[in-house]
């Protein structure tokens, strides 16, 4: 099986860091549009055309499914990738919605969305939540956290600072890593909630659902990686090196 | 006179607001490329493809002069803007050290240049200062800064945080503001830096600049001012609304 992996940059390596550990596919082809990231701040139409010229890029490598790991086009442009793709397209709200559900009984539980302008604007994880029964929902957009993971900077003051100007107040049972950055940071955004609060993590979420709606088995087999990007594949790839695990290796 | 203006986004305006207050133009042509801000951590190849896609747009309105406000523009694509318009092009860097050069006299004096990752990788602005006789420079990418002004975060801990981040244990006689973002935090880094420290505007550079090369004469003139932008024209409506004065008025 081959996956098609888009995001509008480097973040969504860590939703291929969950397919490659889990052994998902045979090949993953990433592409990151590292040109114009980011898609957090960007208008929904803005977000369509960049998404449907990501597809057509992909369509050359004849995926068996393409996965957007980028929440603001899996918010946004959904819709239209399925329309103009002959693959599934499968994004990652709804999945992190099923992981929800799947993790938490009590519909009452107070479940924080965090994520970009983009995504939060959408509305999409609380229409979804509402319609699985969940009522206490706070929407938040963080749009800090994206520069912050992008400069490296995963603790410290100024995360704390931001951290505090972003959940002062708030005591969640659930929070759900709308962004491919978050991941990153989740240590900290854990810490600062504490051990009871539970967090949604994209990557995980999607492979629980490929795994339960596409009968996709985890396997040990090592997945082979091709890594594109807009503009300064080498960065992409020096990242993918950092963050990825060992069980891949590059091709091309 | 007609003034193109060209920056990655929104932020060029503190620099269109300085031509306006000083009325050097009738008219600006405003462009704003909001839907592939920001150019500071893109490419050198990517800000002059994105950079020459700009002029041909500003041809359309037959401009006596193209400014680029932007100074990740002004670091790596003024040459190609230059080579391929019939009108002067000025970027905001040379004016700036001019600028430094004509407010210090100290060969001396500690000059810290602050900007974006793709601005200060150039090394323009210490090419230049080297050769207006400064040696003890210091050039700090502050990439950071950018999405706290989006953010609109002028103050408060984080901003507190960030700074000290990037400028502990610094001294400065004068830093230079090498991004347009960065006259909405002067106060700030003002004030962190304490009233001896002289803050380089580009804004102000340029009106200078202008004025001393080109003759142009400031005025008391209302200015007739062109908004456009890739994405989200009314967003760039509204903040020039906010952060413009009075002494200009739309045209279309």
């Amino acid at each position: 099986m081959r996956a098609a992996v888009f995001d509008s940059g480097v973040g969504g390596l860590t939703v291929a860091k969950s397919l490659i550990d889990h052994g998902l596919f045979d090949e993953i082809v990433y592409y990151g549009d590292t040109a114009r990231v980011p898609y957090g701040p960007k208008d929904k139409n803005t977000i369509i055309r960049y998404s449907l010229e990501a597809l057509e890029f992909f369509k050359n490598f004849e995926p068996d499914i393409l996965i957007t790991a980028c929440n603001s086009v899996s918010a946004h442009a959904i819709e239209e990738l399925r329309q103009n793709a002959s693959f599934p397209v499968v994004g990652v709200i709804e999945p992190g919605v099923v992981a929800v559900r799947n993790k938490i009984q009590d519909p009452d539980a107070h479940i924080l969305i965090i994520g970009t302008r983009a995504t939060i604007s959408s509305g999409k994880y609380e229409k979804l939540l509402s319609a699985a029964g969940f009522s206490h929902l706070t929407a938040k957009p963080t749009p800090l956290f994206v520069p912050l993971v992008e400069e490296e900077i995963f603790d410290g003051k100024i995360l704390e600072a931001t951290m505090h100007h972003y959940f002062a107040g708030l005591t969640p049972d659930a929070v759900i890593l709308g962004c491919t950055h978050f991941p990153l940071i989740a240590d900290q955004i854990q810490k600062y909630f504490g051990p009871q609060t539970i967090l949604i993590h994209s990557g995980e979420a999607i492979v629980e659902y490929l795994t339960n709606r596409y009968g996709l088995a985890p396997s040990r087999k090592e997945t082979r990686l091709k890594l594109f990007a807009s503009e300064n594949p080498e960065k992409l790839k020096k990242i993918a090196a950092k963050w990825l695990g060992k069980n891949f290796r590059y091709s091309s």
